[in-house]
């Protein structure tokens, strides 16, 4: 189980009122290689994974949860105070006739998240390299909304989250390597 | 942010190896008003929610991943001793050829999660009313599966959620009820 | 069965050709709180809901395709005069290319109907809160629409419409209160 | 808009509890050539074919509501008196968990109804195929539901239903025909 | 089994970077009535058609993966040179958060490619009319995108893309009417 | 564009008429890491992948669509001389009442092929690493197919398939390794 502590991982700070960057921000919320995807992703597998590596999946899938947070709090401070013509101007009018101001876990372009996006298959290296891939689109995702952002508040707070998807996608492979090396033991015994 | 800690809310046991049981279990995990789908729902309306009711989603939204971690608990130990024959005679043979005994966040049709399930729409009281609708609805999933059962070790955690449904449900009636309260004192001064 | 009848259950009249707003109005025609939603939800819950509340599900489920056909009409008038330019000045250019000017049944960001917005539990107390917050959510989803929209005939009809959904939700509400009291006789006697 | 009569378009009878057959009908109830498909398909289409053809998608589109409801009494007919292990063994112990026995607008794997399986092109000649071949296409499943039935009440409401399907076929060949000759004559003066 | 050939069924030209065209022509790459859509639909209905029609399906189906990369090639070039100011410009910033200027197959909403677009019912009438009405809402869709294309040297290439539809429509009617007359044959002997 | 030739490219035989083995094999005709999600994937991410490694896509790509041709061919040999009540016992009815037996991209739990399985980021490594995932994943689901089938002539065929991943998740392992390299020798000059 888990318990809620009342603070963010990383302190989130945005420059402005800036619905289009929260447009672009919803990516990492709902999307395909979003924060929830990666979170659901890795806390599922952790059932038929071998046990070595079901405290990482724990960890990391927690701390995405921790990121997914963070990613909210950026988008409710970027549409805030924006009124329904500057939610407009930001493409979000489909966004505001079905949730106002409410986030919601779909995609940049309005499309609803998929559990499709994500995978588990019992086999621990396809689960793993499934997780590697997953850490370097969201990567990717990060550096695309960077490269769309300009407001130098929102970007520190992007970079960190950027940084720790590399990190676990070097975690992941190091898992790899070590189930290998265990197959490896048990070959030659 | 989470913090995770490693117990259950409740403990979780299982009669026999029984993947049948397992088969409709997967409904309250990834199905349309499984344990995910309200975790998901209450935890992202907390940001355009009345501040009075935050805590209230929080806490709600934190419980549900308990509670999908039940859930998960007794789907793997149901499935984790059987052959792929009795996946197979269970209804499962279509799982297993996808995730082998992986779980998988989808209903008891093999139908993957979708967002579209939920939603938030930034009016407070709209949105409480889909949460108590969840809740009943979430209620009635598990008397279903009640039914189907004849495992009393796994139904006495079955009767525990639904027990909590019914509290979650009672607890959303009531933030209903001290909106619209506020709502009238605002009216009169 | 159905008998339709050449004419709409109250009129509607746009000021000018607006395919702007009259993509906010998809949202009311294939969107997840809209009158497809709503008409089909309840005629589908017939079945197994008491004999008491069958009539009133029918009655409100045949009148919902009336306003369905009353948003396709504002539809079609906003959008019948507009020239492929107006249409992608108004972000209905992905519509276009799809549809031409046809309808869809699609919410404002284009994404197709889906049955998982529906849900029908057998459970007549589940059912009716599900049917209860539709209807609210329909009312905020106008009450959306209405915020975006500087059109006074449509807006005429758009009230109309939001007021019918007050006036289904006090009904569903109703309805719940004489099963609960026709479940507490039971135990009674 | 639409009155509703309280009765059906053709007798509906069932020789016995039948839950196994009720799954086959769930294919022509929320199926991807069902009757839903049908009904909203032709009425959607209305607003931008020409005049001459309105009233033809109007009385085949109002008419499918009526066949839905014909297929939505066989499904509650055959299903009404099975106790949960007789859907089990009809392989509906998935619809049991989340619906109970209650209907829903999937097809019969248990996919949910999905707007993606009707088009509207604005085209009148692609919009007539698109129809023509929906109407070939639900004549084919009612043959394969026939196939798999053995209840010669049920087949006889089938045949019905499915000759239905040939004389539309039929008119919406004609439609085309139609059109084809007023191009001409246009091309002619 | 197919062979690769490293050349395009028909050159491909682009007048200038052009990203707002690009976005109308990804409903083509992965919409509905798309080139995917054409030649999964006919290459997986081979196998349940009566052996005279399979060289057509084959054809037309591997013509159609031409077609895909023609559109393809088209997308890329319109979008290779723009900056992600000019992809926002376009419409296509949830595209680039998400994807860069890679493609992916989804329509110019965003919607990812489903099979839900596509049919096979074994029955070869019915199949045979889900192609000729694919072939018409094709046509249609070229149509479309060529009114809102001013590059003369893009519309030669999606012209010569029209024509072959119709092309393939007719082959269609043909292989109907063959398949009729072998049927009457059958009857009469 | 590509050449069809009229063979296989490795000999396909089945040992028996076994639609349950055929219910199995869909998950790799239309299941998310099946050989249409393979080919698709690989294909679409030639436009923005470095020169060096558009061959590669190509090849594997088209290869993909040889092996979804063998795969085809398996389940339509397992189902020809099936009758309707053999499907039905092999969990087939709902696939028979839909598609007779013709076949579908599907998963083997009947739900429709989605492009949200794929994935294309225009980022090289995080492409490459979905590509390492995606056959890492068919690997596997061909040991859970293997593992559910005693038909000796099919499982040769499989093991084939099986084969043939491995070598290209290797492929796909160099193709990193050269781009890592290409972009240290970048950094150096």
């Amino acid at each position: 189980m888990w318990i809620y502590e009342k603070k963010l991982q990383y302190p989130v700070k945005v420059s402005t009122c800036n619905p289009t960057l929260a447009k672009y921000l919803i990516e990492q919320y709902g999307g395909a290689d979003g924060e929830l995807a990666a979170a659901l992703r890795y806390l599922n597998q952790r059932y038929t994974i071998p046990e070595k590596v079901i405290g990482l999946l724990t960890d990391i899938g927690t701390e995405e949860f921790a990121h997914l947070e963070m990613i909210a709090t950026m988008i409710y401070k970027l549409t805030k105070d924006a009124t329904p013509e500057q939610m407009k101007e930001a493409g979000l009018a489909a966004h505001y006739v079905n949730h106002d101001k409410a986030l919601f876990y779909q995609n940049a372009a309005g499309v609803p998240w998929t559990a499709s996006y994500i995978q588990a298959k019992g086999d621990p290296i396809a689960d793993l390299y499934e997780d590697i891939a997953a850490e370097e689109k969201a990567r990717a995702t990060y550096q695309w909304i960077i490269d769309m952002s300009d407001d130098p508040d929102l970007n520190d707070g992007l970079r960190f989250l950027r940084e720790r998807e590399i990190v676990h996608a070097q975690r992941f492979r190091e898992a790899v390597e070590i189930l290998k090396e265990d197959r490896e033991q048990k070959k030659v015994f």
